[in-house]
């Protein structure tokens, strides 16, 4: 874990990543609610919102899209992804772009990787991580881990109640900070409380909400807020955003609750 | 995803892939309905025929014969292939030849890759596609992406259709697009609309049909002649080729209906 | 096996290793006893206990929180660990450090690496000790071995009375000296007899005893005296410190018994 | 595949290759019907008359005997084997030598890689058999495949005769063109139309037949001068030369039939 | 297979190589009959008599004791090995040294690698033993290869009389000849005729007796002169040596035996 207060993801300590790699790992079905969202040009428009401070894709999109974007848009570049046409025994999320090329290449600003804890497959993925993480060094950028407690450790062990219940979410966060990331991603697990608990066990390390699948505008502000008052730094946000036909109005909000401390009832 | 416009294998955008790895695929009897096409010399010379952009052939296919039709003919080494001989638990294609080989010894014009994305082994599929693509980009050459989903992922899913539902279709050429092919081949999934389906998921990358097994002339025009109708760039073609004795009407025919823009009711 | 008495984690030819990686091992569980325990901060202070002649922690946590107490605290990083969160068939713990990380980006002073002897995955692990062995020789750090003994090769073997059962922790620290450890980590065997049979087993290597969980002050410390009087180098504790308000008592305690030979009586 | 007319181990266009690796496939038992033939020496002298174009041997037996026999025994490392104590799953023959030490440190002429197309280790034969092929580019040394189609691929296909049903060997030997081999090596398929379909689908790649096990002089001789007549380029053959205590007899038959077109009855 | 009879672990072309890697493969037990040989130095002390060409340690023992008996004691490190605490499906032993850290570190004078032929992992380590054996050569040091014929491919197979039939042994020692091995350690077939059939098969290689447990002074020296006498060349003894309290006296009687063809009447 390193300081990211300058890096071009962070803006005043908070970030809010635009994510879309949905193409990856749902496929074709994500972008049904607003066909105009399969097109990667229409993501990379909203991303130039002045809330979003990187887009995140895999690198295929980045290759085509980003750089007539560069100056608008900060790109972090998911390393590891995985589809949902197969049916793996466990959870586990291959890599399919190096950081030397997202840095060298494609002017990646950041990298992600998905970290399945609780999954068979999870001793090999911290020993992929450990590669991505001492590269990322290297190149000196910020390592976002989308810290995802999945899998027959966490569905075949009755104490814990999914991959929500705040203990597991807190594990998870925690194993970024104790295998170097700067920054994790984390579902919500429902509560202030439960947020706060993750934040007791990362400590100076960044955390961002997940954002999940679409909801109200109200409902979801108030998830964001609420992590927000925890101690998070913001949020990753996909289908909350691309799947509106105009989603500068949330994101106008979200900015306001996310880097100027705003309260759900002063935005809305 | 990069712009391939200005490669030796696309034409006004377009391109027309002679394929001929069937030695590996299918082995001898794939040869049986044209006795000739055993021999890799008589398809080289089919392949000097304007309507094809390159052939499509594997390393030693390519190193015992192309050297002498390099003026003529485009080059496409098929970087990984499997025989019919084993019977493996879930569909995979081993690498067989490295970018670096094709492109410095073979003086391959692009390379190609088949990714069998719903297997068991899609993940390792897509961890020696990620070599084979960041190699293929220091060599500046195209990466053409088998993109044929099978195996358990699609099979035991009840919710396709097989391996030519054009919901699974246009999920594999996503992949292409977020993994950084540059153009995919395709399985024609019946329709105009399956294929619009497919284009409407892959942004600006170029995609191809796949030929499939012998047919009448109309018949196989149509499906192409659909498929360039769709926003399609063309089509990969083996057996409906090198299976007539004299392909070159066909060829002629193709050539009109794919790059000039022609109905099949024009050419026929 | 080389001799590390030159080292700055040997003091008098005895070591106090302070460890802290139970945020990967049990996870925030840990830390509930002293919640102030979730801090790395909190617990690198009370590292600066002179009794403590390093403190071993996992890669991410020396990254965020070393370099601060550089002057007062020496390190230790734990090359491998794993999570509780999954369940694995047999016991292994994958690596998330290089050697090379350790020394040249975080100045780790030693490292460490637990062995599971007796695991389905012990030979897995000897061919990673191996490299990470290698390296460290290079870099010129001691090579501290948790060795241990544990899995189906224990649990199934009726004639071993499991990992505590001084037969086995002596084969296990008998497998350190030979695979090229300088000092081993050990489970307290239960008697003075115990500990014996594992210095006449490990020739000239240093032995440190393994601190286990929290218990009364007498209790711990006459385990610790037991061990050095029978020959051991010290102890490597975590929960027996950090679990405690005011670790400050009990680490003066230890200091006396492990680097001054004072009995427990003098110093209780 | 690379036109080898000008390599060591050609003569007019055709080989014999005095095949020697029984010590590892078979063991001692192959040298039991004549006990001198357990001793290398004895067979490098076997190796000197001139109709053996070239040895096949093991790197050890290359080694410690074919340094004194340079000038007058050409020399074909055979890279992977496997030993017949072993009891596998299928068909897999690991390598023990690379191409870089049998060119620079065993002055082989040419290299030599069994492949067991059908069994569940193909894929990673291929694999492996691209290093070998591309290193052996390199060093510009001849590439003889034993193209041997054995495994549940082959005994679990009913449509399928047995590894020498001319369908699998044919298709076998197409892989061995496909794949860049320069030379394969197969079994006869017991009629002259089975060969020719061999020759039908190998392009200009070139062929020799497996010589099998002991059988009387003129049996062996009808296949080999039928292996010819179908355009076959001679024939590897150990057993029924070193298993008799005189062979120079039958080499001499050989040649005449190999090198000089003779038919066997002129030279019986 | 290199002619090694220059080398420091041979003597008038034979050897006594002194065992110690019993505390790897058997652990702490194997030091009950004599505690004292737990500790290396006795061991090295033992190694100093005139009848021991060199002393076969692993990695741990060489760092730690060798260096001041440099001047007295020749060193084989040996390579891999495995524990007695873990339960294998089959026989395998992980490599834990490289030739390069044994010679450039260790000033190794030999290596010595376990082949257990007959074994599910057998393909394996003929891997492994190809890189041990490929960069020995570079150091210019013997390989002297345990050859250990076991496993499932020996136990399941009724034409086999276990892991001391002299078919079974003699077949391991040639794999050792194929495979590149210099020396052989074999054990014991029970007869001479038995030790007769292994020279037979392994041409000019070196073969060594393997001491097995301890028994009485002439029943050893008995299967010590037979195995020279049927054209071996030594023995590598452990236990008949460091489990006596004083082995000077079986040591002056083996050094007549083996390097000045006594019979076992004359040294008795």
């Amino acid at each position: 874990m390193k300081d990211i207060d300058d890096s071009p993801i962070v803006r005043n300590g908070n970030s809010i990543i635009l994510a879309y790699d949905h193409g990856t790992e749902h496929g074709p079905v994500d972008f049904e609610p607003n066909p105009a969202s399969a097109d990667p040009e229409h993501v990379f428009e909203v991303a130039r919102h002045d809330a979003v401070t990187c887009i995140a894709v895999q690198k295929g999109i980045a290759e085509g899209y980003h750089q007539e974007y560069s100056d608008d848009v900060n790109l972090l570049v998911k390393l590891n992804g995985n589809s949902n046409l197969r049916d793996p025994e466990d959870y586990y999320s291959p890599k399919q772009c190096t950081v030397k090329y997202a840095v060298e290449e494609l002017d990646a600003d950041a990298i992600g990787y998905t970290m399945y804890a609780g999954s068979d497959y999870e001793d090999q993925m911290w020993k992929e991580f450990r590669e991505v993480q001492e590269e990322a060094r290297k190149y000196d950028v910020p390592v976002v881990m989308w810290a995802y407690p999945r899998g027959h450790g966490i569905e075949g062990n009755s104490e814990y109640g999914g991959d929500k219940d705040s203990d597991v979410v807190s594990y998870a966060a925690r194993l970024g900070l104790e295998l170097g990331a700067d920054m994790v991603k984390c579902k919500y697990p429902g509560t202030e409380d439960g947020w706060k608990q993750i934040e007791e066990n990362v400590g100076k390390m960044k955390t961002v909400m997940s954002g999940g699948s679409k909801r109200s505008d109200r409902d979801f502000l108030e998830d964001v807020s609420t992590t927000i008052n925890a101690g998070g730094n913001g949020l990753a946000v996909g289908r909350n955003i691309f799947q509106r036909e105009n989603p500068e109005g949330l994101l106008d909000k979200l900015e306001k609750v996310v880097f100027n401390a705003k309260d759900v009832d002063e935005v809305m």
